[in-house]
């Protein structure tokens, strides 16, 4: 079995953010909790999803909440245990392994802490293959996968474990609860058994965002060469070049909405490129026309490093290079839509796909 | 044994208004689902602390929410029982009685329905004496018991289950659950040891709704002696005769907030009476002055039939009698008067018991 070991965790980061489409939150938190974790509990053991046991639970758990808040509002570390007992005690079920929610952003790396202080594995594998803002939009919603039991647990001890209808009503409860917990909480959410986790899940996610990273990270080569390289592993192409001109942000009702304004440069100049996003970017439009939706991957890379930028960290004068590429073709499926679609978010456009075939 | 059978109900129902003091939700819904549930499965035992097996869970069962929306939301009728089983499931123990939380208003009656699908007796006690509008006012709090785990359900099937560091936080996130229910919701709350509940609840209050309800009742008595014996079983006192003149009303944050204001007659004639509330009569202030104020009780009595009238009933040109009575003698401690003095609703005045003595 391959293991995650303190070398991993910092490429973990990097290709989770760029998978994040500038959202998931920024890993940072995540990234310093699960250094300290593999520090104290040794490198986690990484599982294909073809080698989980055939019993017992697979516990999903996240991070929820706007990302401005989870910058600033630190997890005193006792919280993903916590969510994860209270479910275990309510399906009278032991976890055997933990898994990402998302691969993207800061929930990817955040089970990594409660898999080493448990002494369990995490699966390769993920809910989304990117970032989504909303709980229900997974592809276990897709396979009929109850999003609860699930609880949420803060910073002072407080557990709200919710069992809904469906997942959409999850979302309600868990966001409203978020809010009261000031805006931040850990969870954990669709807990499945290992047959579930095989049929439901999106394999291969965590070690394609290590890849990713190593790449973004890789120390000898050249911006083309690592751009070229990004792009080929994604399927994906180079949608802009340009500077960032305005960022227009609101937090509401617990997600941070905006919009970001670039000018062009180079190839693009004279011409305007408006990203939407919510929590991450959902839709990146050239002088009005779109380019690229969700629920295909728009990501928005430093022009320099290629380090993925979050939308919280979008700031006016930053020169930047956007990408986009393919989502995970579950995603293009009627239902994926429904969840996911640009419609879903108020945007008034029928998806296209983003060319570049479907993600492998 | 005593029980309650069919035609004890509405003697509670008008007991447990009083006792509202204007507040704990108009009991007609608790009424008639009561009235349905003796019909079908038989008086309902009625069950002293002292009777109470020496193992099991005593369950306060409630309706949470706005007086407002309760009155129009109706439940689907399993929502009790399936806040239990949830709090059961938690605890692995098993409930052996029912319990009001409040013997004022609705949740003197709500819990009977749930006492006679279950086949349990309800406990001749409650945890307030009247009617409070935050779920961690209770003699359970003074007493050091804490309301969680609690689980709120909702006319969906929606369950919120929460377990809170202190009955504050309860509070918290009960009512931002309850207004993304609709604003209203069941809930199982405070489930406790026969034992606790034989030290922390306030005992023998649903018997004396009964017989509150028996007096105003009364069919061969006049007015003046109903009223006389009213006020001798409470030992309270009229405060006020007159007119409803004007109603202030907003429902903000789960709660029906408001001001009444009445103009006087007969011995009252020339003076203005002015009625705080908060679901429940807070203050009652006579041209400025406070005649009576919480914890102890302030009833509006309509002046012929000296039926108790709700806040939300409260309308212009009702011609209504205002009595106060001692709270009981828990509330009058200064763990009493920090829960629900009347600083704690944001009334700048010190408590001044009112007079009367304490309650028996």
């Amino acid at each position: 079995m391959r293991t995650i070991t303190a070398d991993d965790l910092t490429a973990l980061a990097t290709g989770a953010t760029l998978l994040g489409t500038g959202g998931g939150g920024d890993p940072y938190i995540g990234l310093l909790m699960a250094q300290a974790a593999v520090a104290k509990h040794g490198p986690i053991p990484l599982m294909d999803l073809d080698d989980l046991p055939a019993e017992g639970l697979v516990m999903p758990a996240a991070m929820i909440g706007a990302p401005t808040v989870i910058v600033e509002k630190i997890p005193n570390g006792t919280e993903m245990r916590q969510a994860v007992r209270a479910l275990e005690r309510l399906l009278s079920e032991e976890t055997v392994a933990v898994m990402s929610i998302e691969a993207g952003g800061l929930n990817s790396i955040i089970p990594l802490t409660l898999a080493a202080e448990l002494g369990l594995p995490l699966v390769d594998a993920d809910g989304i293959g990117r970032a989504f803002p909303e709980v229900q939009m997974t592809s276990f919603t897709i396979h009929g996968v109850p999003a609860t039991p699930m609880s949420l647990v803060d910073d002072k001890g407080n557990t709200v474990t919710i069992e809904t209808v469906d997942n959409l009503w999850t979302e309600r409860f868990a966001r409203t609860a978020t809010v009261q917990m000031g805006g931040s909480a850990l969870i954990a959410i669709y807990p499945m058994t290992t047959e579930v986790a095989r049929k439901a899940s999106i394999p291969g996610t965590i070690g394609l965002a290590m890849e990713l990273g190593r790449i973004v990270e890789a120390p000898d080569l050249g911006g083309e060469e690592r751009l070229r390289r990004l792009l080929a592993r994604m399927r994906g192409a180079r949608l802009f070049e340009g500077k960032v001109q305005d960022v227009l942000r609101r937090t509401t009702g617990g997600f941070a909405r905006g919009t970001a304004t670039l000018t062009g440069y180079g190839a693009h100049q004279g011409q305007l490129m408006r990203i939407e996003f919510q929590n991450e970017n959902l839709m990146a439009l050239r002088d009005g026309v779109p380019m690229a939706m969700v629920p295909d991957l728009i990501s928005v890379l430093d022009q320099e490093t290629l380090r993925p930028i979050t939308t919280e960290a979008l700031a006016y004068g930053q020169r930047v290079i956007v990408v986009a590429s393919p989502c995970q073709p579950i995603w293009r499926t009627p239902r994926g839509l429904e969840i996911a679609g640009p419609r879903y978010f108020g945007y008034d456009f029928d998806y296209v796909p983003f060319p570049g075939g479907d993600a492998a």
